[in-house]
């Protein structure tokens, strides 16, 4: 890599302190599943997009609008085309953060989105835990140097203003992408000391970090992976109900967001 | 999903079959190692892009000129801007294949790759192998219809020419952001019925089949999955002289490509 200009250095950070001193215009709001979206879309009275700012062929669904201050964006992955399901994941969600980020420039990227929640490090069903850090689980690469790069650790926009206002519970949200834990996947989540795991933040995360938009995390458990439950059963029992409590968190946020600057959160 | 209108199916059909019969002239090549990739840039004589097509702070790089008939370009997802090691895996190349087909419009993409391989299935160190069908191994969700997507096994674009003429071995690819095998990883592999195990390729056929453009894997075995040394040593090890098999199929390839259209692969 090429040794960094201090001058150039000097200028970025000039601008981003600029940034953060203007009112938050644009979010971007990242949401996996049609079922976790949709009561955000009624509640902010949000239409559908039907003159794509995605390319042919995506199953990527935009709902836009203005919301008090803000112009709001919820990105839903979609359908898979073929099979008509959700399209979960790091992939899918890598994808929709780039080109969402592309086509809209936003100033605030929110994930939001259910998990699983460890009982040892304090989740409990129906908790909604803003993230402070993200990392992967399932991405081993026992080189040195590589093995680092694909845990991929890194620590999210801090908020703790907008952390304080909503009285949230904060942890570290650690991702891959199967829904079930495997003893490797488990070693490495205890390794990240993860109270959340999922299998979005971390890629989105990864990207948003990539093109400098500041993201944030909010996780709600409708699953305890440590506890005696199948976790594809107790997801699927719990999805309505925790959605509801992600949405009000997450609704909380956004009514807390409109009007500020980055560094008032 | 809404029922398709049957006059439109007739129409895209017509189309795509006469862009199969247009000369290929534009090839996206993805490499995930640098390694791999600088061999390939210097036998095709590339230069690097300077005014980048990629937005600012990706570490994405193109290389790009004419061969021949074609207009080559060779993106490789670069080194991560913090740990400075090739971006590998299935999130980065997601990410690069997307963007080169918005970028660039190709006809056709090459994912070329060392890969480690199954002495089970016949692979031996050295060997390259055409890829017939991808699918992931790391990518358990055990709800109905959900455990597909999951796998998201889809066929490679067929090119039985280009097999006989290469006289390359053809089997089945399996991805995962592993460069490890755990045992629940090697049940799924076994499931997928894979001669080869690589990182992004299944990622890559996703993307290219979301915007409809043929792709094609060619992968190299560096190293034994199912053999005695571990496979990251042996990885190491083979590195270098497997990629100089790996580019020379590559070439052989894109010679044969040179002044062809789809259907004539």
């Amino acid at each position: 890599m090429a040794p960094q200009d201090d001058n150039v250095d000097a200028v970025e950070e000039a601008m981003v302190a600029e940034v953060e001193k203007k009112p938050i215009a644009t979010i971007v709001i990242i949401i996996a599943m049609q079922t976790e979206a949709l009561p955000l879309v009624n509640k902010f009275q949000l239409i559908e997009d039907h003159d794509s700012v995605f390319p042919k062929g995506v199953p990527w669904v935009r709902y836009h609008g203005t919301y008090k201050d803000l112009f709001i964006n919820i990105i839903w992955p979609g359908k898979d085309a073929v099979l008509g399901v959700d399209s979960v994941g790091t992939v899918s969600a890598s994808l929709v953060t780039y080109a969402s980020i592309q086509a809209l420039q936003p100033d605030l990227i929110i994930n939001a989105g259910t998990a699983g929640g460890f009982k040892a490090k304090g989740a409990n069903i129906g908790d909604v835990v803003m993230v402070s850090d993200v990392a992967f689980h399932d991405r081993r690469i026992p080189i040195p140097v590589f093995d680092q790069y694909g845990i991929g650790a890194r620590r999210t926009f801090s908020t703790p203003k907008l952390v304080k206002e909503l009285d949230l519970k904060v942890g570290k949200l650690s991702t891959g992408d199967s829904l079930d834990m495997s003893p490797q996947d488990e070693a490495a989540i205890n390794a990240n000391d993860a109270t959340v795991k999922d299998m979005e933040g971390a890629a989105v995360a990864y990207v948003a970090d990539l093109l400098s938009v500041p993201a944030i995390f909010i996780k709600a458990v409708t699953d305890i992976v440590d506890g005696d439950k199948p976790t594809a059963e107790e997801f699927l029992q719990n999805l309505v109900a925790v959605t509801a409590a992600l949405d009000q968190a997450v609704t909380k946020a956004v009514d807390f967001i409109s009007g500020k600057c980055l560094s008032e959160l």
